[in-house]
């Protein structure tokens, strides 16, 4: 009876995805107890059956007895986004000052153009001579409407999606600390403007709460209301009345200012109403004075680091990853295995492989991953990036080469020593031309149609310290990047093979891009599969499906539209 | 001739990782020029060897001058976080008011460890009674100090690491935004304390500028001093002397106030030094009085959303698709994929599959991809989750069972209708037994050796309109989230098979959580392969892999410390 016992304890501890220490200490505790003497005596001298039943009953009835306590019956609409708290603080921004209306003004010219008040535009440059080279000579920007390529049934319901996204969107990502709040003049209240945080479910102390009311006699009063907290105070000082400790409205009282404002200097505010990353308005008021200040309520941002390992020194190995795609062409695979071999023979190559019969690509520090036949270079970068496990993770084609300018210790340097995510290299072909493939990218706000986007080639400026370096907003795919950033972004899997710039898109906001052009790796030959003698028969059935667009992928156009709220794109 | 030519420019063109578009662009325009009449006439007029060299030489020149155009020699140092701003705001917090130094006061009991001021310590409860079902009846509270776990001589290393990686991160993480601003009572300054941003590199309107000092007279003079942009001048007020447009530093001056406070209505801010996410500090001074606001200089979180496709109606199989890992239990994988299809025949289902030799797993919408072996359960999900192309992803383990209670439009009805991100089910033994693994995770701010992090079993509140529905910060491996959401956080491949929770804590501050207890899938029996004589050879291989730990996998406990900075756990 007791190995039944046993056997069903286990089921129920092991049910449980407890960390495996947690599952180690029930065993241990078992172990221990059948074997103590004390149990032995009472197995002896007790009616095994009762303690078997009592064995039974007791734990059932004390977990139901924990488990009571610690249901609450707080119910908690999370359908609300912040909407509520934004109305009060636009209201009261509203009301401010319209004093001057009658002020006459003259509008500076090209002003309006500038801060584009009324949305953006979907304007390119005017369209000249038609000529072959004219693109290249003369790059003009052209303008794209994004809506223009969808079927007008097929428009209408992605129109509708899209709002409701978008809404459903914002919900999520705005709160009350993203909202206009205007600090009125001559007000008495002292208050701190920005940088008040608490953790959820924690307590912080107010700083700067004063009130300098140096004109008016006493009694001073002073309220505070919260929304998804509550107040109290760390301390209390002589001749200062508090009401509603631990409630979401506060008040202090005082014939003393300087009494009640030391009080002041010990006022905290616990949140109550759970959410992992949002803002309570706390509104402040002294008789006709009033000022609104915000706390943010998140867990701070989590560090996510990587650790070289125990080994002491510099080992590129440790902190790299190289991470391509593959498919169909093994052999210029192979070629850049072998490059790579040339000059950094311990470091991992991640290869992802989505050919329709793959071969076997081994070696020491390779590791080879099969996909679905087809699933397209975007899957297959994510699906490389995702298996990483260092710092950083240097992306490749699989039809490079590294030569010996292909320094990657250049590039962790400038990774570990600025602020960038993520540097490009420079990709050399065979002809000499070398390409870096820099680009700018910025936006506009529109309307509920979406946004603007424009893309220029160029970059914003040179990083001191790294002549060779700049900032830019797009690089060539050839780059070293923080797996943590570059995993956070993503390469979406419903682009097939074309859309470099999307991952650049969709990470704006979120990647401080560089580019270097003394990191350059070698483009193995195309000529040969230009000609039309020169294509093996692998050649191809490769060009076949890089070139090829069909039904289910979508293109990056369609994307801007539908994933990135884009109604126009501009580029040169 | 020209056969060559063509070559060395669609060379030259294709080696640009344009988008298609703009390759097929190139294409069509050089094809169209070969035909045109003009372009023959000229064939035939003129010398062809001085047309070839032209054709050559002339491009270049151009593209030499275009290049010279557009570079700039702004050099920008990006070495430096925002630190010098932060000392700047730090200066003016401290020096306001310690007036009120002399009023004594008396602190309340308990109120220092509830503010934590000193740090938080590393305390789990007092230990009771250690007998086998103690911890499942009277679960106390564990504490773990992290560092332990180490030896000495690889802690030096790991701490000296740490703090490096922590100062960078801060660095890229926080900006001026962050830091704690105070509004000074009784100035005649009226400014935007929160809510200003622009786009990097674009300009905007500076709302709620104005200076009302009532009882001083004029002339009226008031400064606005930037560090990362520019100030204008949208419209000019007659009366007011302007200086400093297109500058950093800008002032005006008038002898009418109104006059000054109509011009202050039109004053823009441009960001001249970019950066993607960042904030500038703006002082606004006029006469002793000063104020400081932050305007952020970011692109705005970049919308990211799926469409469920042309189709009308409603269809799971286009908002959800399935993730699971295997690991040799085929057959168990097939079972739950027998199951799947009773319920949701279309559906796609996405495996990866870590077996030393794999056999092929097949069938319409199942996907199924091949890793190197033994590369363990984090891997394998962050690789399924990196394929997924629906709006949702839903993750179950190979040995589930769909039921007629695994009703997956539930958890696709609580995501789309409320602010989640990620609502786990109910897994049921067979036993009978249901868990849902509901924990709630806090952290407390520590020191430079790191944080604090609780764990403990329950939950925050019940979600209003879901009344078998709660918040939480963890559950079960059974569940539901939007797929952009889980990818951002993403499953560590450095954990190997242990170490569930280890995603949720990556998840702290992305992710909200939810538990329902309504929607329930079944977990295939254990029992069989508890027995000793029950077990399979697969099982006896499984679990020897299973539950393994060896010296190149970490455990969860080393990444919070390593990963995640914290210094001690607690957790009952």
């Amino acid at each position: 009876m007791i190995f039944e016992f046993r056997i069903l304890l286990l089921l129920c501890v092991d049910s449980h995805p407890h960390s495996l220490y947690t599952h180690a200490l029930h065993l241990r505790q078992l172990n221990e107890f059948w074997t103590t003497p004390i149990f032995k005596a009472i197995m002896r001298g007790v009616n095994k059956k009762a303690v078997a039943v009592l064995l039974v009953v007791l734990p059932l009835i004390a977990m139901l007895i924990n488990h009571w306590n610690s249901y609450t019956v707080t119910a908690i609409d999370v359908l609300q986004g912040p909407d509520s708290l934004k109305v009060l603080l636009e209201e009261r921004t509203q009301n401010m000052g319209h004093k001057n209306d009658h002020i006459p003004y003259h509008i500076k010219d090209g002003m309006s153009k500038t801060l584009a008040n009324n949305g953006c535009v979907c304007e390119g440059d005017k369209p000249g001579i038609n000529f072959p080279f004219a693109q290249l000579l003369f790059p003009k920007v052209s303008a794209t409407q994004l809506h223009a390529s969808f079927q007008d049934s097929n428009l209408q319901n992605a129109r509708e999606y899209r709002n409701k996204e978008y809404l459903s969107f914002r919900k999520r990502t705005y709160t009350a600390a993203d909202s206009l709040i205007i600090a009125e003049a001559n007000s008495p209240l002292q208050y701190p403007t920005q940088g008040v945080e608490v953790r959820p479910r924690r307590s912080i102390l107010i700083p700067g709460l004063s009130l300098n009311q140096i004109s008016k006699e006493g009694p001073y009063l002073v309220d505070l209301i919260a929304t998804m907290g509550t107040f109290n105070t760390a301390a209390l000082v002589n001749g200062v009345q508090v009401k509603g400790e631990g409630e979401m409205c506060i008040s202090f009282m005082s014939t003393s200012l300087a009494s009640l404002n030391k009080q002041l200097e010990f006022v905290t505010y616990t949140n109550t109403r759970f959410h992992p990353n949002t803002a309570d308005v706390v509104q402040f008021k002294a008789s006709i004075f009033q000022a609104s200040f915000t706390i943010r309520i998140r867990h701070p941002p989590m560090p996510k680091f990587y650790n070289p390992g125990p080994k002491n020194g510099y080992n590129i190995s440790t902190l790299v990853t190289i991470a391509t795609k593959t498919f169909l062409r093994y052999d210029k695979l192979q070629d850049l295995i072998t490059s790579i071999r040339q000059f950094y023979p311990t470091i991992t190559i991640v290869i992802a492989d989505d050919t329709e019969e793959p071969k076997p690509v081994t070696g020491p520090y390779i590791e080879h991953y099969i996909m679905p036949f087809g699933k397209g270079w975007f899957a297959g970068r994510n699906l490389a990036v995702s298996q990483v496990a260092t710092k950083y993770v240097l992306w490749v084609d699989d039809d490079f080469i590294f030569t010996s300018s292909t320094k990657l210790e250049k590039m962790v340097d400038i990774l570990d020593r600025t602020t960038l995510d993520l540097v490009g290299g420079a990709v050399r072909e065979v002809t000499g031309y070398t390409a870096t493939y820099r680009h700018t990218v910025s936006t506009d706000a529109g309307d509920e149609e979406g946004d603007c986007l424009h893309i220029r080639t160029g970059f914003h400026h040179v990083i001191e310290g790294f002549p060779n370096c700049v900032v830019a907003d797009a690089v060539i795919n050839f780059f070293m990047a923080r797996t943590e950033k570059i995993r956070q972004v993503g390469f979406d899997p419903r682009l097939a093979r074309s859309g470099h710039l999307g991952f650049f898109i969709d990470g704006l906001g979120s990647l401080h891009v560089g580019s270097c052009d003394d990191i350059i790796i070698s483009h193995a030959s195309k000529i040969k599969a230009m000609l039309p003698w020169g294509q093996s028969e692998t050649d191809k059935v490769y060009s076949k499906f890089r070139y090829a667009s069909t039904e289910e992928t979508m293109n990056e156009y369609d994307l801007y539209y539908l994933k990135n709220h884009f109604k126009c794109v501009t580029s040169d």
